[in-house]
């Protein structure tokens, strides 16, 4: 086999799960803190090309990010093609909630996910989920994962292709990779992704400087200066926690700051940050990695100066790609659901982020998802 | 000021509300506790005729349980006539949470309830609250209360008598003793109440062996026979953690048990608990405390037995007695709800058991007033 190496930072949930992944498959691995040791951040960088983590060096192969899809093309085991009760997409508050449920209900439950713990693996310090006065994105998805973990149920890592409906009324989730797996009820849990600026050239920075994740990357611009571009709840407390990390940060909204009242307040304390109001990132420039940006703010010249990176928090579009039509839809992509969890197509469920349900919030995504689960469990046991 | 003496168990929430009531009224009292202290126990008995705790001694008045109102009456300070952004009625886990998700959004937010903490402090052990492997009810409602407490918001502990609208739009909240509390916004999340089995003579008996709180009064039974009644997840979790306290318990299903199967597995292994399907209590005997009860069981001779205590765990009313028509309720007395806690009328939201979601959970409640918190505000906000 291939010796295996896994650059990583101390508190970047995709690290944990590419090393859970290979600690699973029981894949041998050399684990490299890039956040602590400078000579080995700095190979990685000239390696993979990136300034992001993690990477896993597979013999010859520089695999980036948390790829799932690859990894398990090389490391993992085919699914088992068995009817379950439930298929539950997604392994976000809502998939674990809901997996938790099913499971105690005693329902043959699956799980298939790229990732654990979703969107709010990238919460810094989580203040309104109840019964914790603060914790971290990482660790309450840890506390909900380790929930999961104690019960009778398959959780599968793996991306998924497409949802279907056999002729015989049973679902068919169809991974990436080309397994299909069965079930009597569907429970889509997929949460939602960032959106992207749209600024020329994004695609080349992306991993060199442009990064979505400021709780993964964050740890790697000690010092340097930095740009945030947003103006919500997400963007502010990430500049708040960079402003502890980077020498400053400049916080790009495309209009107002529309946060909530509290970290507004914040976020006046902190000297070095700077708002940019009612702006854009126009250019980025850099050879090889991002090192400069251009702003342009209404009724102001532009701006252009140094930056070694940029975090991208304006928000999400759920991940309803894969659907196809399979369920309704509103106007953003959201999976239509009533009070109770209920898509338009019976034995089918949606619940969390994905969903239209108004407010995005991980306390609101967990009770979704148990909704869901009582609710897939009725139509199981009620069709038998 | 007359000599205050509260008679208490160490579990028991309503006790722990009564304290901390004369607490924050700056009343000095004795707290005796009647779970460790048999004399005294029996002392409490003499006194009040109850086996039921809490038992507040005012000089020469007994006040049986957590009477709020007449404590509020004794020892309360009048409610300011303030004109709240929002007025949540009610304190389990959806009033808590909305009381959090107000006050950082730094709405002006008023709680009104009887009591802290609600259903919720009747369960045993929750095994699915997220975050929490296995937590005491009491134990999750004072996580919940503390973290409300960290917030500036206020907590009125007093019933509501009516809610209303003025012709100014504004919504009035009167309590039972009579002041009205006045807000820009509503959330309704007052819970639910226990049902009563309707046997003959249950007033008789209700404190003196009848219990609505097995998690207050189980502990007052040790050594004795008892029975639940009810057939779902809270009466055979009763069953089960009372089986530990007393020598037997019988449970007295109407039907057949329909609590979830990994509760059934353990009931099956514990061998003082005697399962009566099909069956209902018609008779309750005993000269002061109840000490017989008859069951009825479908095609069986009548069986009369020696029980020193009833619980009482068959289901739950809506607390929609106060609103008189002010919002839409469907067919069993919940107040109906859109997926994001819309009530019928502009400005008032419901959330938790006393909406018509149909699952009643914790993490459903507690998500259910994120968001009724949540569009609160935006109603507030918009308004302005």
């Amino acid at each position: 086999m291939s010796t295996v190496t896994v650059y990583s930072t101390k508190n970047c949930p995709y690290c944990r799960m590419a090393k859970a992944f290979l600690d699973k498959q029981g894949v041998p691995y050399t684990a490299i803190d890039v956040g602590a040791d400078a000579a080995a951040a700095q190979k990685m960088i000239e390696i993979s090309g990136q300034r992001g983590v993690p990477v896993i060096v597979v013999g010859d192969e520089v695999i980036v990010g948390f790829d799932s899809e690859r990894l398990n093309e090389l490391f993992g085991t085919p699914v088992e093609r068995e009817l379950y009760d439930v298929i539950i997409v997604g392994a976000g508050p809502a998939g674990l909630t809901a997996g938790v449920y099913c499971a105690r209900k005693l329902l043959k439950t699956l799980i298939v996910s790229e990732n654990i713990g979703g969107q709010a693996l990238e919460s810094w310090a989580i203040e309104n989920y109840m019964g914790f006065r603060m914790i971290t994105g990482e660790d309450l998805m840890k506390k909900f994962e380790e929930q999961a973990r104690t019960l009778d149920l398959r959780l599968e890592l793996v991306g998924v292709k497409s949802v279907t409906q056999a002729a015989d009324g049973i679902f068919e989730v169809t991974s990436a990779p080309g397994a299909v797996m069965r079930g009597k009820s569907l429970i889509l849990a997929q949460g939602k992704q960032p959106k992207m600026p749209g600024v020329p050239g994004e695609e080349k920075y992306l991993g060199r400087g442009l990064s979505i994740c400021a709780t993964c990357d964050g740890p790697l611009y000690k010092g340097k200066k930095v740009a945030v571009v947003g103006g919500g709840n997400s963007a502010v407390q990430t500049a708040i926690e960079l402003a502890g990390i980077a020498s400053s940060v400049s916080l790009i909204a495309r209009s107002t700051i529309k946060a909530d009242p509290v970290y507004v307040k914040k976020l006046d304390g902190i000297k070095n940050i700077t708002v940019h109001l009612h702006s854009q990132i126009a250019e980025m420039a850099g050879e090889t990695y991002l090192d400069r940006i251009t702003v342009k703010s209404e009724g102001k010249p532009d701006q252009s100066f140094g930056v070694s990176a940029v975090f991208v928090e304006i928000g999400w579009m759920p991940n309803t790609g894969l659907l196809d039509g399979f369920v309704a839809t509103n106007d953003k992509g959201e999976i239509v659901v009533d009070a109770d969890c209920h898509t338009n197509r019976p034995g089918v469920f949606a619940a969390g982020d994905v969903s239209s349900v108004r407010s995005k919030q991980i306390i609101i995504a967990a009770g979704e998802g148990a909704k869901a689960a009582l609710e897939a469990y009725e139509y199981v046991t009620k069709k038998e």
